[in-house]
Protein backbone atom coordinates (compact mmCIF):
# COMPACT_ATOMS: atom_id res chain seq x y z
CA UNK A 1 0.00 0.00 0.00
CA UNK A 2 1.37 3.87 -0.73
CA UNK A 3 1.53 5.78 2.11
CA UNK A 4 3.45 8.52 1.84
CA UNK A 5 2.73 11.97 0.51
CA UNK A 6 0.69 14.94 2.15
CA UNK A 7 -1.24 15.16 -1.10
CA UNK A 8 -2.20 11.65 -1.43
CA UNK A 9 -5.91 11.49 -2.62
CA UNK A 10 -8.21 10.42 0.38
CA UNK A 11 -8.70 6.86 0.15
CA UNK A 12 -11.69 5.08 -0.88
CA UNK A 13 -15.25 6.30 1.26
CA UNK A 14 -15.34 3.85 4.57
CA UNK A 15 -12.01 2.73 4.54
CA UNK A 16 -9.97 4.05 6.84
CA UNK A 17 -6.38 5.43 7.19
CA UNK A 18 -4.34 7.53 9.81
CA UNK A 19 -2.97 11.00 9.11
CA UNK A 20 0.48 11.86 11.05
CA UNK A 21 -0.08 15.91 11.99
CA UNK A 22 2.67 18.18 12.72
CA UNK A 23 0.35 20.54 15.16
CA UNK A 24 3.28 23.31 15.60
CA UNK A 25 4.53 24.85 18.87
CA UNK A 26 2.89 27.56 21.26
CA UNK A 27 0.46 29.54 18.96
CA UNK A 28 -2.34 27.31 17.32
CA UNK A 29 -1.85 29.36 13.77
CA UNK A 30 1.36 27.77 13.47
CA UNK A 31 -0.03 24.71 12.23
CA UNK A 32 -0.38 24.24 8.34
CA UNK A 33 -2.91 24.91 6.17
CA UNK A 34 -2.55 21.20 5.41
CA UNK A 35 -3.13 20.01 8.68
CA UNK A 36 -5.54 21.94 9.79
CA UNK A 37 -8.06 20.65 6.85
CA UNK A 38 -6.80 17.16 7.85
CA UNK A 39 -8.14 17.86 12.05
CA UNK A 40 -11.24 19.47 10.65
CA UNK A 41 -12.22 16.17 8.46
CA UNK A 42 -10.96 13.67 10.94
CA UNK A 43 -13.45 11.16 12.81
CA UNK A 44 -11.29 10.46 15.60
CA UNK A 45 -8.34 12.69 16.99
CA UNK A 46 -5.70 11.08 19.01
CA UNK A 47 -3.83 13.57 20.78
CA UNK A 48 -1.55 14.09 23.80
CA UNK A 49 -0.47 17.74 25.69
CA UNK A 50 2.03 18.81 23.30
CA UNK A 51 0.18 20.12 20.80
CA UNK A 52 -1.62 23.76 20.80
CA UNK A 53 -4.87 22.23 22.94
CA UNK A 54 -6.60 25.35 21.49
CA UNK A 55 -6.67 22.66 17.94
CA UNK A 56 -9.03 20.64 19.67
CA UNK A 57 -11.48 23.21 19.71
CA UNK A 58 -14.90 23.22 17.69
CA UNK A 59 -13.91 20.07 15.95
CA UNK A 60 -16.59 17.20 15.20
CA UNK A 61 -14.40 13.90 15.81
CA UNK A 62 -13.92 12.28 19.02
CA UNK A 63 -10.97 12.67 20.79
CA UNK A 64 -8.57 10.36 21.99
CA UNK A 65 -5.98 11.71 24.97
CA UNK A 66 -3.21 9.69 25.25
CA UNK A 67 -1.06 11.81 27.18
CA UNK A 68 -1.89 10.78 30.52
CA UNK A 69 -3.45 7.49 31.99
CA UNK A 70 -5.26 7.97 35.09
CA UNK A 71 -2.07 7.45 37.42
CA UNK A 72 -0.51 10.02 35.35
CA UNK A 73 1.70 7.71 33.49
CA UNK A 74 2.38 8.07 29.81
CA UNK A 75 0.36 5.90 27.31
CA UNK A 76 2.66 3.27 26.53
CA UNK A 77 3.53 3.56 23.02
CA UNK A 78 2.28 0.24 21.99
CA UNK A 79 -1.36 0.75 23.06
CA UNK A 80 -1.37 4.37 20.96
CA UNK A 81 0.08 2.55 18.14
CA UNK A 82 -2.84 -0.04 18.99
CA UNK A 83 -5.81 2.67 19.64
CA UNK A 84 -4.62 4.21 15.98
CA UNK A 85 -5.04 0.82 14.33
CA UNK A 86 -8.09 -0.32 15.75
CA UNK A 87 -10.34 3.12 14.67
CA UNK A 88 -8.50 3.07 10.99
CA UNK A 89 -9.37 -0.71 10.90
CA UNK A 90 -13.05 0.07 11.70
CA UNK A 91 -13.19 2.35 8.72
CA UNK A 92 -12.65 5.76 10.46
CA UNK A 93 -10.13 8.62 9.46
CA UNK A 94 -7.66 9.38 12.34
CA UNK A 95 -5.58 11.95 12.95
CA UNK A 96 -2.78 11.61 15.06
CA UNK A 97 -2.16 14.62 16.42
CA UNK A 98 1.36 16.14 17.74
CA UNK A 99 3.44 18.80 18.86
CA UNK A 100 5.98 20.09 16.72
CA UNK A 101 6.43 18.27 13.51
CA UNK A 102 5.86 13.95 13.97
CA UNK A 103 9.00 13.24 13.00
CA UNK A 104 11.64 14.76 14.78
CA UNK A 105 11.90 13.10 18.41
CA UNK A 106 7.67 12.46 17.99
CA UNK A 107 8.02 8.58 17.57
CA UNK A 108 5.64 8.97 14.20
CA UNK A 109 8.55 6.75 12.23
CA UNK A 110 7.21 3.94 14.84
CA UNK A 111 3.53 4.93 14.70
CA UNK A 112 3.90 4.70 10.70
CA UNK A 113 5.65 1.57 10.61
CA UNK A 114 2.69 -0.42 13.12
CA UNK A 115 -0.27 1.02 11.30
CA UNK A 116 1.52 -0.02 7.59
CA UNK A 117 2.51 -3.35 9.09
CA UNK A 118 -1.23 -4.05 10.21
CA UNK A 119 -2.27 -2.70 6.45
CA UNK A 120 -3.59 0.32 7.62
CA UNK A 121 -2.89 3.52 4.86
CA UNK A 122 -0.80 6.42 6.59
CA UNK A 123 0.23 9.79 5.70
CA UNK A 124 1.78 12.66 7.33
CA UNK A 125 1.38 16.57 7.31
CA UNK A 126 5.18 18.10 8.38
CA UNK A 127 5.15 20.46 11.45
CA UNK A 128 6.94 23.73 12.69
CA UNK A 129 9.20 21.67 14.72
CA UNK A 130 10.79 23.26 17.97
CA UNK A 131 14.19 22.15 16.31
CA UNK A 132 13.97 25.68 13.89
CA UNK A 133 11.06 27.51 15.21
CA UNK A 134 12.16 27.69 19.18
CA UNK A 135 15.38 29.80 17.76
CA UNK A 136 13.20 31.93 15.36
CA UNK A 137 10.54 32.91 17.76
CA UNK A 138 13.44 34.64 19.93
CA UNK A 139 14.71 36.19 17.07
CA UNK A 140 17.88 33.63 16.39
CA UNK A 141 18.63 32.55 12.87
CA UNK A 142 20.06 28.77 12.91
CA UNK A 143 21.85 29.43 9.84
CA UNK A 144 23.71 33.02 8.68
CA UNK A 145 25.80 33.77 6.44
CA UNK A 146 29.21 34.54 7.77
CA UNK A 147 28.58 32.83 11.13
CA UNK A 148 27.30 29.52 10.21
CA UNK A 149 26.44 27.05 7.45
CA UNK A 150 24.51 24.31 9.34
CA UNK A 151 22.60 23.02 12.45
CA UNK A 152 22.74 20.03 14.74
CA UNK A 153 19.83 19.54 16.50
CA UNK A 154 19.76 16.77 19.47
CA UNK A 155 17.72 15.60 22.15
CA UNK A 156 19.53 16.49 25.96
CA UNK A 157 16.82 13.54 27.34
CA UNK A 158 19.84 11.15 27.18
CA UNK A 159 23.27 12.85 28.81
CA UNK A 160 26.68 12.71 26.92
CA UNK A 161 28.27 9.26 28.43
CA UNK A 162 24.74 7.45 29.43
CA UNK A 163 24.85 4.33 27.72
CA UNK A 164 21.55 4.63 26.27
CA UNK A 165 23.39 7.65 23.96
CA UNK A 166 24.94 6.53 20.78
CA UNK A 167 25.90 10.22 19.77
CA UNK A 168 29.22 11.47 19.50
CA UNK A 169 29.81 14.64 21.87
CA UNK A 170 33.57 14.73 20.73
CA UNK A 171 32.44 15.27 17.13
CA UNK A 172 29.38 17.26 18.02
CA UNK A 173 31.67 19.89 19.56
CA UNK A 174 33.70 20.44 16.89
CA UNK A 175 31.28 20.69 13.27
CA UNK A 176 30.77 24.14 13.10
CA UNK A 177 27.21 24.01 13.05
CA UNK A 178 24.86 25.45 15.24
CA UNK A 179 23.77 23.27 18.06
CA UNK A 180 20.33 23.12 18.85
CA UNK A 181 19.29 20.66 22.52
CA UNK A 182 15.63 20.02 22.64
CA UNK A 183 14.16 18.70 25.94
CA UNK A 184 16.89 19.21 27.73
CA UNK A 185 17.23 21.34 31.15
CA UNK A 186 17.40 18.92 33.14
CA UNK A 187 20.90 17.36 31.41
CA UNK A 188 22.22 21.15 30.31
CA UNK A 189 24.96 20.87 32.58
CA UNK A 190 26.84 17.88 31.57
CA UNK A 191 25.94 18.83 27.85
CA UNK A 192 27.89 21.88 28.22
CA UNK A 193 30.51 20.62 29.70
CA UNK A 194 31.19 17.91 27.62
CA UNK A 195 31.05 20.47 24.45
CA UNK A 196 33.55 22.55 26.69
CA UNK A 197 35.95 19.72 27.61
CA UNK A 198 36.18 18.48 23.85
CA UNK A 199 37.18 22.01 22.61
CA UNK A 200 34.43 24.00 22.01
CA UNK A 201 34.89 27.84 23.27
CA UNK A 202 33.39 28.37 26.87
CA UNK A 203 32.81 31.74 25.30
CA UNK A 204 30.61 30.40 22.36
CA UNK A 205 27.27 32.30 22.54
CA UNK A 206 23.90 30.44 23.68
CA UNK A 207 20.72 31.10 24.92
CA UNK A 208 18.28 29.02 25.97
CA UNK A 209 14.21 29.43 25.05
CA UNK A 210 11.12 28.17 26.87
CA UNK A 211 7.55 28.07 26.10
CA UNK A 212 8.40 29.45 22.29
CA UNK A 213 5.17 30.82 20.35
CA UNK A 214 3.28 31.46 23.41
CA UNK A 215 2.31 34.88 25.35
CA UNK A 216 4.87 33.36 28.05
CA UNK A 217 7.89 32.88 26.52
CA UNK A 218 11.41 33.44 27.82
CA UNK A 219 14.78 33.85 26.95
CA UNK A 220 17.97 33.42 28.90
CA UNK A 221 21.05 34.27 27.20
CA UNK A 222 24.53 33.36 28.44
CA UNK A 223 27.75 32.05 27.45
CA UNK A 224 28.43 28.53 26.90
CA UNK A 225 30.25 28.67 30.00
CA UNK A 226 27.58 30.16 32.32
CA UNK A 227 24.22 29.26 30.42
CA UNK A 228 23.57 25.67 32.84
CA UNK A 229 23.42 27.81 35.73
CA UNK A 230 21.71 30.70 34.69
CA UNK A 231 19.31 28.59 33.24
CA UNK A 232 18.72 26.95 36.37
CA UNK A 233 18.98 30.60 38.53
CA UNK A 234 16.29 31.31 36.99
CA UNK A 235 14.06 29.06 36.95
CA UNK A 236 13.22 28.47 33.11
CA UNK A 237 11.61 24.64 33.25
CA UNK A 238 10.08 22.58 30.16
CA UNK A 239 10.04 22.19 27.19
CA UNK A 240 12.99 24.50 26.76
CA UNK A 241 15.19 24.46 23.64
CA UNK A 242 19.05 25.54 23.91
CA UNK A 243 20.68 26.77 20.92
CA UNK A 244 25.08 27.03 20.97
CA UNK A 245 26.62 29.11 18.72
CA UNK A 246 27.62 32.41 16.94
CA UNK A 247 24.36 33.01 15.62
CA UNK A 248 23.09 33.07 19.32
CA UNK A 249 25.10 36.21 19.43
CA UNK A 250 23.07 38.24 17.06
CA UNK A 251 20.30 40.25 18.68
CA UNK A 252 17.66 40.19 16.13
CA UNK A 253 15.83 42.90 18.28
CA UNK B 1 12.21 48.58 19.43
CA UNK B 2 10.41 45.19 20.02
CA UNK B 3 10.51 42.81 16.45
CA UNK B 4 10.25 39.29 18.10
CA UNK B 5 7.04 37.08 18.12
CA UNK B 6 4.35 35.73 15.70
CA UNK B 7 1.90 36.91 17.93
CA UNK B 8 3.04 40.60 18.22
CA UNK B 9 0.83 43.30 18.11
CA UNK B 10 -0.07 44.89 14.78
CA UNK B 11 2.05 48.01 14.43
CA UNK B 12 -0.16 50.99 14.67
CA UNK B 13 -1.92 51.96 11.49
CA UNK B 14 -0.46 53.56 9.19
CA UNK B 15 2.88 52.22 10.57
CA UNK B 16 4.45 49.94 7.94
CA UNK B 17 6.38 46.66 8.81
CA UNK B 18 8.07 43.70 7.48
CA UNK B 19 6.83 40.48 7.76
CA UNK B 20 9.29 37.36 7.26
CA UNK B 21 7.24 34.54 6.11
CA UNK B 22 7.95 31.07 5.51
CA UNK B 23 6.07 29.55 2.54
CA UNK B 24 6.76 26.00 3.19
CA UNK B 25 8.11 23.54 0.49
CA UNK B 26 6.14 22.01 -2.73
CA UNK B 27 2.16 22.11 -1.66
CA UNK B 28 0.88 25.83 -1.21
CA UNK B 29 -0.86 23.87 1.80
CA UNK B 30 2.16 23.56 3.50
CA UNK B 31 2.39 27.51 4.61
CA UNK B 32 1.09 28.14 8.26
CA UNK B 33 -2.50 28.99 8.89
CA UNK B 34 -0.22 31.76 10.51
CA UNK B 35 1.42 33.04 7.24
CA UNK B 36 -1.41 32.64 4.92
CA UNK B 37 -2.98 35.16 7.52
CA UNK B 38 0.11 37.58 7.20
CA UNK B 39 0.19 37.05 3.10
CA UNK B 40 -3.28 37.71 3.07
CA UNK B 41 -3.38 41.03 5.36
CA UNK B 42 -0.03 42.42 3.42
CA UNK B 43 0.11 46.20 1.39
CA UNK B 44 3.20 44.45 -0.69
CA UNK B 45 4.70 40.89 -1.05
CA UNK B 46 8.25 40.69 -2.43
CA UNK B 47 9.00 36.99 -3.09
CA UNK B 48 11.37 35.28 -5.29
CA UNK B 49 10.72 31.82 -7.13
CA UNK B 50 11.47 29.70 -4.38
CA UNK B 51 8.35 29.97 -2.52
CA UNK B 52 4.90 27.82 -3.99
CA UNK B 53 3.88 30.64 -6.66
CA UNK B 54 0.43 29.55 -5.81
CA UNK B 55 0.45 31.37 -2.68
CA UNK B 56 0.32 34.37 -4.87
CA UNK B 57 -2.71 33.86 -6.51
CA UNK B 58 -6.07 36.20 -5.12
CA UNK B 59 -3.88 38.11 -3.42
CA UNK B 60 -4.80 42.26 -3.07
CA UNK B 61 -1.27 42.83 -2.70
CA UNK B 62 1.20 44.69 -4.53
CA UNK B 63 3.51 41.84 -5.72
CA UNK B 64 7.61 42.31 -6.09
CA UNK B 65 9.50 39.56 -7.79
CA UNK B 66 13.23 39.56 -6.33
CA UNK B 67 14.16 36.52 -8.11
CA UNK B 68 15.46 37.43 -11.43
CA UNK B 69 16.48 40.63 -12.86
CA UNK B 70 15.85 41.26 -17.10
CA UNK B 71 19.37 39.79 -17.48
CA UNK B 72 18.70 36.79 -15.48
CA UNK B 73 21.26 37.44 -12.34
CA UNK B 74 19.29 37.06 -8.88
CA UNK B 75 18.67 40.32 -7.15
CA UNK B 76 21.62 41.55 -4.83
CA UNK B 77 20.34 41.00 -1.34
CA UNK B 78 21.14 44.52 -0.46
CA UNK B 79 18.28 45.58 -2.91
CA UNK B 80 16.37 43.11 -1.30
CA UNK B 81 16.87 45.09 1.60
CA UNK B 82 15.76 48.47 0.15
CA UNK B 83 13.11 46.93 -1.15
CA UNK B 84 11.67 45.89 2.20
CA UNK B 85 12.44 49.48 3.64
CA UNK B 86 11.43 51.60 1.44
CA UNK B 87 8.03 50.06 1.42
CA UNK B 88 7.86 49.44 4.96
CA UNK B 89 9.22 53.44 5.41
CA UNK B 90 6.12 54.38 3.74
CA UNK B 91 3.69 52.65 5.82
CA UNK B 92 3.41 49.86 4.26
CA UNK B 93 2.58 46.19 5.40
CA UNK B 94 5.53 44.01 3.98
CA UNK B 95 5.30 40.37 3.35
CA UNK B 96 8.73 38.86 2.66
CA UNK B 97 7.64 35.40 1.30
CA UNK B 98 10.50 32.83 1.28
CA UNK B 99 10.27 29.02 0.40
CA UNK B 100 11.04 26.97 3.28
CA UNK B 101 11.86 28.90 6.28
CA UNK B 102 13.19 32.42 6.44
CA UNK B 103 16.22 31.22 8.76
CA UNK B 104 17.31 27.85 7.23
CA UNK B 105 19.55 29.09 4.37
CA UNK B 106 17.21 31.67 3.94
CA UNK B 107 18.93 35.02 4.64
CA UNK B 108 16.12 36.06 6.88
CA UNK B 109 18.49 37.06 9.54
CA UNK B 110 20.16 39.53 7.03
CA UNK B 111 17.05 41.38 6.07
CA UNK B 112 15.52 40.88 9.57
CA UNK B 113 19.39 42.80 10.71
CA UNK B 114 18.99 45.32 7.85
CA UNK B 115 15.67 46.30 8.64
CA UNK B 116 16.01 46.60 12.27
CA UNK B 117 18.70 49.18 11.77
CA UNK B 118 16.95 50.87 9.61
CA UNK B 119 14.23 51.29 12.07
CA UNK B 120 11.03 49.38 10.49
CA UNK B 121 9.94 47.07 12.91
CA UNK B 122 10.37 43.36 12.04
CA UNK B 123 8.51 39.76 12.60
CA UNK B 124 8.36 36.56 11.64
CA UNK B 125 6.55 33.51 11.30
CA UNK B 126 8.65 29.84 10.33
CA UNK B 127 7.72 27.77 7.54
CA UNK B 128 8.26 23.83 6.83
CA UNK B 129 12.08 23.28 6.04
CA UNK B 130 12.53 20.78 3.44
CA UNK B 131 15.87 20.23 6.10
CA UNK B 132 13.01 18.39 7.49
CA UNK B 133 10.09 17.83 5.33
CA UNK B 134 11.75 16.56 2.03
CA UNK B 135 13.06 13.29 4.16
CA UNK B 136 9.48 13.25 5.70
CA UNK B 137 7.32 13.68 2.28
CA UNK B 138 9.59 10.44 1.39
CA UNK B 139 8.96 8.93 4.16
CA UNK B 140 12.02 9.07 5.99
CA UNK B 141 12.30 10.37 9.46
CA UNK B 142 15.36 12.25 10.32
CA UNK B 143 14.84 10.72 13.99
CA UNK B 144 13.70 7.33 15.10
CA UNK B 145 14.09 5.52 18.67
CA UNK B 146 17.11 2.60 17.97
CA UNK B 147 18.12 4.42 14.52
CA UNK B 148 19.04 8.12 15.31
CA UNK B 149 18.91 10.78 18.13
CA UNK B 150 19.89 14.09 16.43
CA UNK B 151 20.35 15.60 12.75
CA UNK B 152 22.42 17.28 11.02
CA UNK B 153 21.63 20.20 8.28
CA UNK B 154 24.06 21.47 6.24
CA UNK B 155 23.82 23.02 2.66
CA UNK B 156 25.71 21.06 0.01
CA UNK B 157 26.15 24.85 -1.69
CA UNK B 158 29.95 24.92 0.01
CA UNK B 159 32.00 21.80 -1.26
CA UNK B 160 34.24 20.55 1.50
CA UNK B 161 37.54 21.54 0.70
CA UNK B 162 36.00 24.99 -0.13
CA UNK B 163 37.65 27.84 1.49
CA UNK B 164 34.51 29.55 1.70
CA UNK B 165 33.22 26.85 3.85
CA UNK B 166 33.71 26.40 7.99
CA UNK B 167 31.88 23.39 8.20
CA UNK B 168 34.68 20.02 9.75
CA UNK B 169 33.55 17.21 7.65
CA UNK B 170 35.36 14.93 9.62
CA UNK B 171 33.49 15.71 12.72
CA UNK B 172 30.58 15.57 10.40
CA UNK B 173 31.17 12.26 10.02
CA UNK B 174 31.12 10.80 12.78
CA UNK B 175 28.07 12.51 15.00
CA UNK B 176 25.98 9.66 15.00
CA UNK B 177 23.23 11.98 13.96
CA UNK B 178 21.17 12.07 10.20
CA UNK B 179 22.99 14.15 8.27
CA UNK B 180 20.79 16.19 5.63
CA UNK B 181 22.02 18.23 2.76
CA UNK B 182 20.49 21.21 1.37
CA UNK B 183 21.20 22.19 -2.43
CA UNK B 184 24.01 19.61 -2.53
CA UNK B 185 23.31 17.85 -6.48
CA UNK B 186 26.79 19.15 -7.64
CA UNK B 187 28.61 18.93 -4.53
CA UNK B 188 27.29 15.49 -3.69
CA UNK B 189 29.78 13.49 -5.19
CA UNK B 190 32.80 15.36 -3.07
CA UNK B 191 30.53 15.22 -0.04
CA UNK B 192 29.91 11.60 0.00
CA UNK B 193 33.57 11.22 -0.80
CA UNK B 194 35.04 13.10 2.22
CA UNK B 195 32.39 11.20 4.64
CA UNK B 196 33.36 8.10 3.26
CA UNK B 197 37.00 8.86 3.95
CA UNK B 198 36.56 10.01 6.94
CA UNK B 199 35.16 6.68 8.62
CA UNK B 200 31.36 6.69 7.66
CA UNK B 201 30.67 3.30 6.27
CA UNK B 202 29.92 3.38 2.02
CA UNK B 203 27.11 1.44 3.26
CA UNK B 204 25.24 4.06 5.05
CA UNK B 205 21.81 4.12 3.72
CA UNK B 206 21.34 7.32 1.92
CA UNK B 207 18.71 8.61 -0.25
CA UNK B 208 18.14 12.00 -2.71
CA UNK B 209 14.60 13.35 -2.41
CA UNK B 210 13.55 15.90 -5.55
CA UNK B 211 10.57 18.35 -5.81
CA UNK B 212 9.70 17.37 -1.70
CA UNK B 213 6.18 18.11 -2.10
CA UNK B 214 5.21 18.42 -5.25
CA UNK B 215 3.28 15.92 -7.48
CA UNK B 216 6.64 15.61 -9.12
CA UNK B 217 8.74 14.72 -6.65
CA UNK B 218 10.98 12.01 -6.90
CA UNK B 219 13.16 9.81 -4.41
CA UNK B 220 16.57 7.71 -5.15
CA UNK B 221 18.10 5.58 -2.23
CA UNK B 222 21.76 3.95 -2.39
CA UNK B 223 24.29 3.25 -0.40
CA UNK B 224 26.48 6.09 0.36
CA UNK B 225 29.38 5.58 -1.76
CA UNK B 226 26.46 5.37 -4.61
CA UNK B 227 24.17 7.63 -4.24
CA UNK B 228 26.29 10.36 -6.35
CA UNK B 229 26.86 8.47 -9.02
CA UNK B 230 22.93 7.23 -9.17
CA UNK B 231 21.55 10.71 -8.23
CA UNK B 232 23.84 11.66 -11.77
CA UNK B 233 22.39 9.08 -13.51
CA UNK B 234 19.19 9.05 -13.30
CA UNK B 235 19.12 12.84 -13.65
CA UNK B 236 17.39 14.10 -10.50
CA UNK B 237 17.74 17.86 -9.98
CA UNK B 238 17.87 20.96 -8.03
CA UNK B 239 15.76 21.72 -5.48
CA UNK B 240 16.96 18.39 -4.19
CA UNK B 241 17.49 17.04 -0.56
CA UNK B 242 20.02 13.91 0.27
CA UNK B 243 19.57 12.21 3.73
CA UNK B 244 22.50 9.88 5.10
CA UNK B 245 21.96 7.50 7.68
CA UNK B 246 20.15 4.33 9.18
CA UNK B 247 17.07 6.19 9.14
CA UNK B 248 17.02 6.49 5.15
CA UNK B 249 17.00 2.89 5.09
CA UNK B 250 13.21 2.78 6.69
CA UNK B 251 11.11 1.86 4.48
CA UNK B 252 7.84 3.98 5.69
CA UNK B 253 5.59 2.98 2.46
Amino acid sequence: MKTRAVAAPAPPSGRGEVVLVGGGIGDPDLITVAGLHELRSAEVVVHDRLAPLALLEGLSAELIDVGKIPRGEFTPQERINQVLIEHAAAGRKVVRLKGGDSFVFGRGGEEWLACAEAGIGVRTVPGISSAIAAAELAGVPVTHRGLSQGFTVVSGHVAPGDPRGDLDWAALARTGTTLVILMGVGTLPKICATLIEHGLSPDTPAITVADAGLPSMRTIRAPLAEIAATVEREGLGAPAVTIIGAVAGLRLE
